[in-house]
């Protein structure tokens, strides 16, 4: 196990992979950018016609539940059983679970149905899945009591998967071993969508290092704090901070990145 | 009827309340950007499935036609229902109403079965909207002729709601007092959306003075009006305007505002 | 034939031309905002019920597959039929063609049923859909192997439309005659939705200047160039270019433009 967000974002800027995203209107265009600054490519297609096609070309599968309609539930659905047979490595964000039955529903039958890799989520949205996991077997649910390190570890045990519930400190586990990554900035909750930039990234980082689901979670999430760190810099409130953010991902550079990023055990 | 700006953004800022958006394609993440910038918390929901319960946990709720479908006017109506039922504010932005008769017919349908609080237009659509209701009942409609300051008091008073028609300066009534906003910026024409977020910052006043809708729709275009003075100040065209529109917004002081708002008797 | 991108810029200003445009999710706000920094208005509308009647307020339309479902594909149709029986230039934005069977169908279906005015695309794109319109005839498809400038030629002349061909250096062709186009810069490409920017800039363009097509496809390309170039001096990487970029286009001066612009036969 070694974790160096460098080493993986090289990777990525030398694989250029195609990281096929089904995420929701809001965010479109900054995950796309994001994952162009980063150094990957960005693809967007959401028709059952062709997602299938699609995933295949990818080396990542990104789907985010942020305006969900039955159409796109089934089109995630469809891209990510695709994905799943073909042993692409799959992001879910978990975007609003908790807020309607709708929301938890379409996630964890995502859970369900697809062989996700990585769940990526603030610690209401996790804690929800795992709390209605916990229901569904009639087993006793402490999600919402845990601490974030614990939570990470319950839902990557809880799922099969890694769990990568972040905020203010993010913290990362396959069930097992959890990883706190402390970079970032304030301002990144000011902007709209930085969530799913994070789980887009996270797309990146996996289709770079898939064999690493855990360090790739991490190191993605170390990637975009010390962008936000340096993209605050300079930054005269969130608009600017936000057009500054494309800038830091695109000049990140993996050996300051290695240095600076502040990912330890927890 | 007391008019601060000042005294409703402080309250945003405490209760931080959370606005359901239903808006365009066009401009989802500049309203959610804006929402955010200002103090309030966005959230986008269009699923026929959830809207009536999302718009359960908002305390105010923007429907926007300017990207429209027949499944976004069903949710539109339903989450409008909800809403009325439930008592919570509603902001109607009519975009594009006389351009098309889809656009004024969907317009009007969401007029008659839901209860607007405050609808948001420019004297275009506004007029569109008199107009045709004129027609509907046999009487005159005298909406095109009408100097802004007019167009507001009659579609108040038509409609039973507050009339919200900007332009270069912004005309608010409820069918008898109207108030002139004087702030603003020609910037604000050359970015699109910009008339979407004054919507959307129109319900997020409301979210936080729903006793006193007229003045809070008049509060929230001087607080757009006035971030869209600083932030062209410095700047160099409409794309570094937009980006710092958001920072303007964040960093607005009340008691500055307050002073600076050109919020007068019409 | 005559070349200035100053004088139908200045059209353009001068008329403000309404565009139309049937674009996908990722980019609808940016090529919003590119289409009114330019000078002209942009209008988004797919619904069914509207998007005929819209297209007979407009001067031009653009269609852009980017993020399709069937009834994005129905709307295009339908707007696309509507305008070829008026005579309303249309331009097609191919994004993805040979990506998917889904989207290289889509395109074709479009070019089959629809006078498309200009084909705006990168080189794969455009080489697949002449691929593919050989295949269907049972000639050889020499398009894969073919320069840029002959693949322009090639997608004119079979296609009887404009094509044009952008990249490093720019090829616009009617089947004869080619112009390559030289302005622009490398940030272009790490930017999301530049491409389809060009696009809806080439739908400007020709509603200015319907009677030359030719060159007004290579006008455009060259407006977006040069204020690509003005938008990188100063820039700090592909978000604060993104931003500038608007700035710039906004800020074109006319004869400026025809002096910077690198427009050559090819």
């Amino acid at each position: 196990m070694s974790v160096s967000p460098g080493a993986t974002l090289r990777e990525v800027r030398d694989r250029r992979p195609l990281v096929h995203q089904i995420t929701n209107y809001v965010v479109m265009n900054e995950t796309a950018n994001a994952t162009l600054a980063l150094g990957a490519l960005p693809v967007m297609a959401h028709a059952r016609e062709e997602v299938e096609e699609m995933v295949g070309l990818a080396s990542a599968l990104v789907l985010n539940i942020g305006t969900l309609s039955e159409r796109w539930i089934e089109a995630m659905l469809l891209a990510g059983r695709a994905a799943s047979e073909r042993g692409i490595p799959i992001v879910l964000d978990p975007v609003g679970a908790g807020a309607t039955g709708y929301r938890t529903d379409t996630a964890r039958r995502i859970l369900d149905e697809v062989r996700v890799t990585v769940l990526r989520g603030n610690p209401g949205e996790v804690a929800t899945l795992v709390g209605a996991e916990a229901e569904v077997r009639g087993v006793e649910s402490i999600a919402s009591g845990l601490e974030p390190a614990e939570l990470a570890r319950e839902a990557g045990r809880r799922f099969g998967l890694v769990a990568s519930v972040t905020g203010p400190v993010d913290h990362v586990s396959g069930g097992a071993h959890v990883f706190a990554v402390a970079n970032g900035h304030p301002l990144l909750a000011a902007v709209t969508g930085t969530g799913c930039i994070s789980s887009a990234l996270t797309g990146c980082f996996l289709a770079a290092n898939p064999g690493e689901p855990l360090e790739a979670a991490a190191e993605a999430l170390a990637a975009l704090g010390v962008a936000a760190e340096d993209a605050a810099a300079g930054a005269e409130g969130p608009g600017t901070f936000h057009a500054r953010l494309y800038d830091a991902l695109a000049a990140l550079d993996p050996d300051a990145l290695d240095a600076r990023a502040r990912i330890a055990d927890a």
